[in-house]
Parts: structure tokens; C-alpha cells; sequence
């Protein structure tokens, strides 16, 4: 057993495909580990591992130093924090709360101001990597919040991601996630088009990838997912339903600043077609098949 | 002085900045050379590396082996082949022309069909690399036409290219060429937003640079332009006028083929508005200006 004398005691709320292979991590390097997840089945893992079953969000504050979040929309988020039984129900003064879920910059920084008034602390703290960064601890984390915060919580997250960027304060690190996912649509649709294209024209897509991957067209989307349009394998990665509700909260924070980006529209457009032919469980390289359904 | 006996005669027509330097290369090999430019002004430094002027694209057909072409647009190729005075009027039995430049893939065809009906042979060869890889001999070459042609021309395009690829018959490199272009276009969209989005959130531009391209967002337009965007560095690289002219092209093509693609669509709106607001001249990163332009 690791002494566990100097070490925070953790709560993790949402277990997941993401939350419990991360909280496991943590529990791994003998942190002490309070669990509450809507469904009790997907925390069975981490129990076996050592965790302690809460029963509510509220119930995981009142034990712990620092309370990380991985839930699912805006609207679980919000109830999660501020619920009858939520986070702020329990949060102990000078406790952190982490929020690691892809989740609106502005509620993160709601979430941030109410954690101040409480005399405790608040990193939004989003990821990207996906489920196998996950699960071999090696995703990269994008944090907003006070930077000593976001440093006390460095060897945390030193045993979940392979790095870890200090973005700015409360948003910031949302609001990089948001702009990630807006450079990954630019590429999806690229290189999707360029696929589509390039098949009715009769060139070899094998060749085609090869050839244009080393030039200026290259991406980590033409060498990691053309391939796997290319062999018909539609499965995720990352999801599209996931990628659609990650380009609402960002078409949701344009409206807030009162700007216009037309290809995130496009993306949003193009991507709520490939949930509604029946795509939104495949990965975001699915989106060739609304690309192509756009030629029938 | 190199023996030439077994070398063969070279035509270039087209001296510009990416054909001068290229046909350079041929020269510093020791091949003999005869040159045609609308300009004789830009063949100047070519002559004085020992290149034979001719009047007329037709003159220098008539006395070389292999004529390479890298003209501006559509219209310009057709007239440089299949003018009065054009390479069709002048080319020998069993030579063979290599157009360089982007052409239009259906054009390229016609331009093979005819070398053919003359018993000569085509091969539509366009590069990516820019100016900067056309001075340094590191062009990647994308080649259509007969393969055992291609293979033919290899030690020519050794002298200007880092990389030859061979993708199919007549019109298969301008496609490859075209469907390069349309992953560009998306990844050019997708950066620019990223970085007009975080910036009115306030995120550290240089800081979110570094942090989104190591995961899926990353793409040499992250790599390499997202930096000149960030200090307003709006130099070439490649110009916008000749990005619009390639996604013009691409736009022809999907009609004749009968396909459509909103991304390549939304890049031609937004590319013409780069011109339009005095950018023509810029790099493809003066994208970065017409988005801007939508926010005021």
C-alpha cells in the first residue's frame, strides 16, 4: 500500500469510457478515490480497484480535496455542480474542482465564480486524445484557471496525460478545446472532399494519401483517418455524436461574441447529417458518407 | 562540359518564378535546353546559363526531345499547345510534353489524346513545394499518363523534385493535384477560424498553437502558417491568385463530373473575398483576413 499521508483525497464523478479508465489512474498511484456515477455498473471497476461508492455528487465533495468532473452535455454539467445533490452541495472550503469534460466556456467560468464565492477553486481542464489516451494515461489536457491551481493539480494530471498546458484563466481551457475541434472540422471536411473527389476522378486513394500526406496538405486526419475511410472501417476514435455536440457549444459561444465562422456551420450542417443517416455512434471520419450521400 | 550524347534534348516554355528555376536545374545536369517565355526579360539569367532561345513554343518543339510546359492559366496552356505557333505545330514524332503547371484535368487529356494522335506521348505532371522547393530541387511531382512514360522521365524529374509519384493514366496527376488543394482548403478554414475564435476568447495564439498540433488538430497549415498568421506575416508561400485559380479549376471539374462539395464551395466564396479585399497577392494565410472581415 502507498502512504497516502501528504497525498489529496480524490472524488471522481462520471465513470465512463474516458472517467474510469483516468480515475484509474489515479487510484493506481494510490490516491484515495471517491466514485459517484449515474450508473453504478460502470463504476464496479474502480470499486474492485479500491474506490469508495458515493451516492451522490454532493456526498464525493464532502470527502475530497479535489473533485474532478467527466460527465456528458452542458445541461449533466450544470446539475452535476449545482443540483440539489451536487458538487457545491459538499465542496469543502479550499477543495478544487476539476471539470475535464468538453463542456461551454461560459459555464466554466459560472462554475469558477461560484467555486470563489465558496472560498475553493475551479480548472476547466478538457482533453484530447480520446478514449486510448484514456486508457494508457497519455492525453493531453488543456487547463484555464489560476496557474498555482492548475500547478497543485500537475502530478494529478501527471498520472492521466502525456502533457498538460496552462491555457489562461477560467474558459481558457475550454475555449482551446473549442478550437482544436474547429481546426479538426477544417481537416474532416478537407480531407473527406478530398477522398470523395479524388475516388470519382478514378485516382488510387492509397497513393493519393501517400502522395499529398507530405506536402501542405498533410494532417494528422489524412494519415490517421483517411485510411480507415479508405478500408470502409467507420469506427470510432471519436465519435460524432460527441464531435456534433462539441460544434454546438462552440456555434453557441460564437453567437455569445457575436462572430461568424462559415465553415463551422458547414461542419455543424454537415455533421448533424451524418448523425441523421444513422452515423452518430461512428467516429467523426464518418462524415464521408454525408459527403457522398450530397452526390446521389 | 557534361556529355550529352545520351541526353535528351529539353524544351521549357514557361520561364516564370517556379519554371525558371526548375529548367535551372536541368541546365546545372548539363542538359541541353532550348527556351520560350512570353517575357524574354525572365529567361535572361536561363541564356546566360547556356539555354537556346526560340521565338515560339512551335521552335522549340521542333528541336527537343522532351517539352516542358509550366504556364499560368487554362487558357494560356491551350494556346502555349495548340496555338498557330504552338508545341502541336512544332513536336516530333516519339517526344514527349510534360505539363508542370495545374492544369485542368480534362485538359490534360485532350492535351495527351492529341500527343498520341501525333505518336507522341503526354504527361500532366503538376508539383506542390512552391517556389522556395522549385529553388531547391525538392518539388513532389504528381504524375499522370503512360507509366513506362513516367518511369522515362525520371532522371529528368530527379534534377527538380525530392519525389516523384506515378497515380495513374492521363489527367491522374492534375486530379491528384486538385484533390491536394481541397485538403488544403479545409485545413486553411479550419486554422483560420480556430485562431479568429480564440483570439476573441483571449487565448494565447502562440501558446495554442503549440498545444493543439500535437493531437488532431495538427497539419502543416498549423505547423507552418499559423505562425506567420499570428504576427501578421502575410508574404507568399503561395499566392492566393493562383489558390483561386487551382480551386476554380476544382470547382470545373466536380461539374463535369457532376459532384458537389460545400467545403470547396465555402473556400472559393471565401478565397474570392480574400481577393477581393486586396490579398491576391498574399499567401493562402491571408485567409486569415476575409474571416476577420466577417466579424465587423
Amino acid at each position: 500500500m502507498t502512504d497516502n499521508t501528504n497525498k489529496p483525497r480524490i472524488g471522481w464523478i462520471g465513470t465512463g469510457v474516458m472517467g474510469a479508465p483516468m480515475c484509474g489512474h489515479l487510484l493506481a498511484e494510490g490516491y484515495e478515490a471517491s466514485v459517484y456515477s449515474r450508473t453504478l455498473g460502470k463504476a464496479e471497476t474502480l470499486i474492485a480497484q479500491g474506490a469508495n461508492w458515493c451516492d451522490s455528487p454532493a456526498a464525493v465533495a464532502e470527502r475530497s480535496d479535489v473533485v474532478f468532473t467527466m460527465v456528458g452535455s452542458a445541461d449533466e454539467v450544470h446539475e452535476v455542480y449545482f443540483g440539489k445533490q451536487g458538487v457545491f452541495a459538499g465542496l469543502q472550503p479550499a477543495a478544487i474542482v476539476v471539470d475535464m469534460g468538453t463542456t461551454p466556456p461560459s459555464l466554466a467560468r459560472v462554475i469558477a465564480s461560484h467555486a470563489l464565492s465558496m472560498g475553493a477553486n475551479a480548472v476547466d481542464a478538457p482533453v484530447s486524445g480520446g478514449d486510448v489516451g484514456a486508457r494508457n494515461g497519455t492525453l493531453s489536457v488543456m487547463a484555464g484557471g489560476e496557474e498555482w491551481v492548475v500547478e497543485s493539480l500537475r502530478s494529478l494530471f501527471d498520472c492521466m496525460a502525456g502533457t498538460v498546458a496552462w491555457m489562461g484563466d477560467a474558459g481558457s481551457g475550454q475555449h482551446t478545446k473549442m478550437a482544436n475541434q474547429l481546426a479538426v472540422a477544417g481537416t474532416m471536411i478537407g480531407v473527406c472532399e478530398a477522398l470523395v473527389y479524388a475516388g470519382r476522378a478514378g485516382v488510387d486513394l492509397e497513393q493519393l494519401v501517400v502522395v499529398i500526406s507530405k506536402g501542405a496538405a498533410g494532417c494528422w486526419t489524412l494519415s490517421n483517418l483517411a485510411p480507415r475511410i479508405i478500408r470502409g472501417d467507420d469506427s470510432p476514435g471519436f465519435m460524432v455524436d460527441h464531435f456534433v455536440k462539441d460544434l454546438g457549444i462552440a456555434l453557441g459561444e460564437c453567437e455569445q461574441m457575436g462572430i461568424t465562422l462559415p465553415g463551422l456551420e458547414l461542419a455543424d450542417r454537415l455533421y448533424r447529417q451524418t448523425q441523421a443517416i444513422g452515423h452518430g455512434q461512428s467516429g467523426t471520419q464518418a462524415l464521408i458518407h454525408a459527403i457522398e450521400q450530397l452526390q446521389e
